[in-house]
């Protein structure tokens, strides 16, 4: 129950990497960190370093517009840094393009690279430029931490208080509103790097994860990491956005599907001990930051959600198993995720 | 004239990053150097990073054998740390596998990798896994200079020595046999990285690079960054490998094109002062390394080959702009590479 390898992704990756060494100077183990920590000789900081790239949104066309697979190329791997409490130095990116491709692609391509970089003060390092049949992206962020501390996903105790950094939902509704109603609601969906709230959270946090495959995920690897639980309070339009409302609202699927999907937005989901929680929201109310209060973590290992006064557990092992089939079919995988749904309450 | 931007490729990058702002922390200007140098607060060594994948070489199947395209895709990461004199903290990997890829040619690739780290005592420290219609694999890797001095690509000065750390040729004669011979000849190709070469290559060098790319797109490099030609001593046959003079018997073909096709053999190609030059054939020979003489630098910014008792400068901007040729069509390729060669002598 609750192992790390009944998710096929983490069962995969650790195949892949079964005859590999760790090296002495990696702080984190494998799946417990949003980047690697590297303790170099010396050094009063942390290297942070992560690496992430975009196949399957766009090959299923939920990206299309070059100038968003720039941005999020970009704010995918600052989002893994800001989760660990590190601040950028610089990316690298390889980019492979079409031998056919055009320039209007590529200028608003870069566009959306530079802007996502100046959002957060940061900069392109280098690449590697190749050309292939198909168009591939992806990039290497770095970044160093403050003082000898990182966020790690581990460390989240039952009774601490989990919070996102804001409300929920908006990278499902933007791929439910490209896929099954082709683009007709204009959703808006360019998540921003969260550095700003990170140095706080570093400094309360017990745990730190980003929601760049949606909550639920982002819940259900806390959970398995932790062997702690987490009740979400209360009900679910208070946790997740109005565009995303509205979708559910329009189409009438549940609100819970906002939270279930795996296109994430890119907020930090996080712990924060009891007795550390009001001195967290102060530091929060300083800067006008108001975190969004999602649940509590329970002994159980499972996720626990109220809907209509009723408190079920959620499978979110299937959920997430369930991804796989998105790229596939994303039809069926609407009707097994409603499914889940259905028999969750 | 032997401007950067005569190279397509160069051209092609500058406009990609034009809109891009550099790092104040970063030291190295682009195309300057095999890897990105990071200069950070209080280290008193400097970060090397650099980024590299493999496309044209798999979709043209010169690599096919999923162990070497594991062990290439490491290598030709590590040999940009070594050609800046930078020794490896470790890479990440991004990988992204077809749908329907087996477990044998997983676990043969992983394999490669793993063995490409071993034979420079590092590591994989995290990555990424995407699945996609097409396979596609790129790495970055990061490493400490020794002290903050780092090889550059600039600093040839007329006069210096043209050394490469072996012979060359290997990359295009196993890529000759490869598209053209249908692999009937084995060739071994497995390029190694050079790091305790590097070591001492860093105390004399006034220029460094790899030649990830051929000889000749290497010294073309060299000669453009720093307006100084390269004038090659003698015979083309003392600077190939065994198994590339043997390919050119057996098929008839001029040794030259060893050094002029474009899949490298990554080797360090550098320059060093002659005043230096009795210390470093001495360090050199302390761990019984030969280095190989290539030629010396000149004043004309441009390359000089001796052929038959014949100098002649070779249209090298041609031969790498003819590169893109190789990848949608081989033969004609060859052809124009061969018109270039007898246009020269």
């Amino acid at each position: 129950m609750y192992r790390l390898d009944e998710i096929e992704e983490i069962k995969f990756i650790n195949h892949l990497i079964s005859g590999f060494k760790k090296s002495p100077l990696q702080m984190n183990r494998i799946h417990t960190s949003d980047s690697e920590i590297i303790m170099l000789d010396g050094m009063d900081k942390l290297v942070a370093i992560t690496t992430d790239g975009i196949s399957e949104e766009i090959e299923l066309n939920i990206f299309t517009d070059p100038y968003l697979i720039g941005w999020m190329v970009v704010l995918m791997n600052l989002s893994d840094l800001a989760a660990v409490g590190a601040e950028p130095i610089g990316l690298l990116l390889n980019q492979t393009f079409e031998k056919t491709v055009g320039s209007d692609f590529i200028n608003a391509l870069q566009l959306g690279i530079s802007d996502a970089c100046k959002s957060a003060d940061t900069f392109i390092l280098g690449g590697d430029t190749n050309f292939s049949s198909h168009f591939n992206f992806c990039a290497t962020a770095i970044g160093l931490t403050n003082g000898k501390q990182y966020l790690s996903r581990i460390g989240m105790h039952e009774g601490d208080i989990l919070y996102s950094t804001s409300r929920l939902g908006i990278g499902n509704a933007f791929a439910f509103s490209r896929i099954f109603v082709n683009g007709r609601n204009e959703i808006k969906y360019l998540p921003k790097p969260q550095f700003d709230k990170s140095k706080i959270i570093s400094r309360f946090a017990a745990s730190c994860i980003d929601s760049s495959d949606g909550l639920f995920a982002s819940l259900d690897q806390l959970i398995r990491l932790n062997k702690s639980g987490i009740t979400l309070f209360g009900e679910i339009s208070l946790i997740i956005c109005e565009d995303a409302k509205e979708i559910c609202r329009m189409y009438d699927i549940p609100e819970w599907l906002m939270l279930a999907g795996p296109v994430g937005e890119y907020e930090l989901i996080f712990s924060i001990p009891q007795n550390r929680e009001n001195e967290f929201l102060k530091s929060a109310e300083k800067v006008n930051w108001q975190p969004v209060k999602l649940g509590i973590a329970v002994e159980k290992p499972e996720l626990f959600i109220q809907n209509k006064s009723k408190l079920s557990s959620v499978n979110t092992a299937k959920i997430r198993n369930l991804s796989a089939l998105l790229y596939s079919n994303p039809t069926q995988f609407l009707v097994e995720l409603i499914n889940i749904y259905e028999e969750s309450f």
